[in-house]
């Protein structure tokens, strides 16, 4: 069944996402290596495997004593286990020393364990007698209050997986085995496409009948906030050989294209046609069961994803959420361990009743309040048409597909912008 | 009561990061303008005010026919309101011809509204008769299917409040009335001083006793995440005059002073005594009931907030979110209308009981996993001083200072890196 702009019967959104996944290019992103300190949020291209132990030494992790743990077995307040304290350990030295039987030799946090010692009294647990000998309250065992040598890291552990995005932490930790250049994958490139006869540039002032190009900033700022390259590549007329024209030539120097706008009337058809014009598979979905976003086209040429998306900021924002983000990770050399969760989730409980048509899945926008009993989302009124909607809400609600709404009080998964 | 190393009784968490508050200057960072299109993430600095009304002018939010809503009243499929054919309107065009009584003019989505006409009928609702008259089989109320002229801006309206991270979405609300300029704050900087006999450069190759700097790095890291600018201002020995001139010199150049590692009994009591002797109100707090991150110090010298972090990574990171981040969001100028939520939480089920010293608030690293039943957070095993327990987690738990711990299968919130 086709309704009367030649659309076909809306698909849901999980296949239309799984036609997109099947599609895609099995290629991964040029590689590049770059300083470690410089890496943040870049995506590591290589397995980083530490080519020595960390720490290189047993250190201890607390201020203390190095003993012998046998030395201390059975020491109680009544009956403490008496040592004869033999030096002391200064940061950053290694220890000349071998720990004497019945020795007891003082060290810092971080300090190397003298040979013999296996491991740490804490000084809390430990009462001086006079300046040769001590008094230990405590037993220890073998390893306690130390790090062994290559407890952190192993040599040729891997450290680091290829795929995952880079965070504070795993640059530390790179550091710490020395590895201060790491390989890291280029940055997709994506062309932002605007169309509509009545859209002007954001610094011209529109005439009567014209309004100034908003989703490309939207979109440009979203593949950024994604770790992509967002190309603006402007703002075309509804016309075949010009959107076919900067279709090819995007194709050139991109790894995903986006289209936003054409609202005119037969636009989207024409923009599906171009897709399937200009090579295969081309269009894979045209008209999907989400609100809002139902329009929205999603194709592969050539092994370039091609989206085409309705003109509306609310459905731009959340047909990137659902499927030009997931292809984007794709295309960046992403395996993280829990893309899905991609955005903040928060429970809040919802302020009214909300009805669904059910046989689509539907995006509420919502803002978040907090209050004496909780925090509550509150839905953002307003047409989707309005970018300022998006400015007031703080997220979005999902109503699935086969359900037809949501009652007020109900707990609901807000996720943040 | 002091312990063994002159510490006084650990305050909790709250009043600690209250002490911070209290004490911190109340004076905002310098402003800068910049190009709206390169603002993400930057915090506006002034209310941005709209000069016109978004749209200019009633625009249809559907292809269908614009009609005078009355004209429609009472129409059925059996009873339709017959109505003349008037024209077209196309997009780009504003509208020359009147709306005629009786009349309906074929309208695009986004097209705007003849004069006369007050509402849109959609295509679907919709009979042709012939070139020149139409069925309308379902009637409109005035507004219906049009977005109204300043319906998504009024002129005058604040379209974002300053003191906002700006999104995409806001971006694209600025663009759309005009605004490509946009007032921002300038980014805080942070000096970051590692000190530690023992420490030595990543670069390096460490002799025995010694190890590569690693905090630095993952602070740098979490610095720049904030949307601050760090400053490494390197390694320094473990000595009163060396570290104090650090500090002076880092606090003519920045905004904020952090001060990792310093593992050498005393050296924490001495940095303590520095921030005191620079000058008031100084230490505010050196001792938390928080673990990991207990030994940390709090302190503001002459306006600037100056911490002291142990040098156990995992402590590092929780002593960040904890009680850095927050200050450097107000450092920023940042007035988030849910700055709690700052990182993202997802629910789980906790893989295995796990007691807790009462008395203190305990962080907890986790691993998540997926399984048939739902997502598990397992807690990953290790010394805090181990970088890789952070590599390996996915996030971390916290369980409040009064609770003596959390039972397998209980769902725990899972505050994602």
């Amino acid at each position: 069944m086709k309704d009367m702009l030649g659309r076909g019967n809306a698909v849901d959104v999980q296949t239309s996402l799984n036609l997109l996944m099947e599609n895609l290019p099995h290629k991964l992103p040029e590689e590049k290596i770059v300083n470690t300190e410089d890496s943040l949020g870049m995506i590591c291209s290589r397995n980083v495997v530490s080519s020595e132990d960390l720490p290189a030494f047993i250190r201890s992790t607390v201020d203390g004593y190095a003993v012998k743990a046998e030395d201390t077995y059975g020491a109680t307040e009544a009956l403490p286990a008496y040592l004869n304290l033999a030096g002391e350990i200064f940061m950053a030295e290694s220890p000349v020393s071998h720990l004497p039987e019945h020795g007891a030799i003082k060290i810092p946090t971080g300090g190397m364990l003298p040979q013999g010692a296996d491991a740490v009294v804490m000084f809390e647990n430990v009462q001086p007698v006079d300046e040769k000998m001590i008094e230990v309250l405590r037993p220890v065992a073998p390893g306690d209050n130390v790090i062994q040598s290559g407890e952190d890291v192993g040599k040729g552990e891997i450290v680091i997986e290829k795929g995952r995005r880079l965070r504070p932490q795993d640059i530390g930790a790179c550091m710490g085995i020395g590895e201060t250049k790491i390989w890291v994958y280029d940055r997709p490139t994506v062309s932002i496409i605007s169309t509509g006869d009545e859209i002007v540039p954001a610094e011209s002032s529109p005439e009567m009948g014209r309004v100034r190009d908003i989703n490309s900033y939207v979109l440009s700022a979203m593949v950024s906030d994604s770790g992509c390259i967002p190309y603006r590549k402007g703002i075309f007329r509804d016309n075949y050989e010009t959107i076919r024209g900067i279709i090819e030539n995007s194709m050139a120097d991109s790894d995903a294209i986006v289209i936003s706008g054409g609202t005119s009337v037969g636009t989207k058809d024409m923009v599906a046609r171009i897709i399937n014009d200009i090579g295969s598979p081309g269009v894979l979905f045209h008209g999907i069961s989400l609100k809002p976003g139902k329009p929205m086209i999603g194709g592969v040429i050539k092994g370039i994803p091609v989206f085409g998306l309705p003109g509306h900021p609310a459905a731009v924002s959340v047909c990137f959420d659902i499927f030009i983000l997931p292809v984007l990770n794709i295309l960046s050399g992403l395996k993280e361990r829990f893309p899905k969760y991609s955005r903040r989730i928060i429970k809040a409980k919802l302020s009214k009743n909300i009805s669904s048509t059910s046989g689509r899945e539907e995006h509420i926008r919502v803002m978040l309040e907090e209050r004496d009993d909780g925090i509550w989302a509150i839905p953002v009124l307003g047409k989707s048409g309005l970018i300022t909607t998006l400015v007031k809400a703080d997220g979005t609600i999902v109503i699935p597909l086969n359900v037809n709404g949501v009652e007020k009080g109900e707990t609901v998964d807000v996720r943040l912008f």
